[in-house]
């Protein structure tokens, strides 16, 4: 059984292939401060990147997780999703509240992936 | 490698068939206000509902996280669980917390299942 | 398809073997109370005897969440992490925040990895 960790800093793999499924860490914006449509719209390319190094693509998200410090900010995270998700391969999803790692950081997602 | 998408929103899967597995959404009652209790019961049989659909029952769903807004709701969820839940077959677990979508809601829950 | 269950309490099993796979619970420290540094310690040591007694151990790592009270724990369990984490085989890891089921909990670590 091979595992295949892509773009690992100190603490963690970006994103980890094993057992035909890719696994993606919480991902975050760079670009700060930004709204949350700028943030949901950086961390959504960062995933699409992601995803094609480890020979996936959006319509093969099984599961994603997205934790916001504010319910609040879902409506507007949920406007860049849409225009970004593929509407007839939507993944399983939970969208949830937590502090984050930086005071600036409005959203943060993790998606699971068939390869 | 197929994969099999159920009861799918505008927004999401309610249930992900994939790779051998059944990735659920994040469940929450639809029946609000109502208690802990009752919304954990409505939540579950949801889930027995999905999971069915996905050919799979709850005697194999390998992990599980659950949000409520409150820790002190746990007891009142587990009570409920405890009734519902394959005692011979209990999945992995973490029940932690989360602000959730609308302020009546007390409990989310999502299971991963083998098929 | 078997599904194996290890150390099953009355509410959950602390890891489950499925499809190549192994789930563990969300792991707490049962030492307390204790600072942030030992109780992640005294949870990854759980953490590596749970996935040897289902025949993986910590380089096969793919994914794990953390769960800390105030994410301004993070810097400590890092620490810790870094001492103890497979350089080699850093896996996706997201750390969010979450009330813990008991206030002297300081953190709460689930991982997923391959068998």
């Amino acid at each position: 059984m091979s595992i295949i960790r892509h773009q690992p800093s100190k603490i963690w793999s970006a994103a980890v292939e094993a057992n035909g499924m890719v696994y993606l860490s919480g991902i975050t914006a760079d670009r700060l401060p930004a709204s949350v449509k700028e943030q949901t719209a950086e961390v959504l390319a960062k995933i699409d990147a992601l995803l094609a190094a480890a020979g996936s693509n959006k319509s093969k998200i099984v599961s994603c997780t997205i934790w916001v410090p504010d319910i609040r900010y879902r409506d507007e995270l949920n406007q860049v999703w849409l225009e970004w998700v593929d509407t007839a391969n939507l993944p399983a999803r939970a969208c949830v509240t937590s502090q984050l790692a930086n005071p600036n950081l409005l959203v943060e997602i993790q998606v699971t992936a068939v390869k």
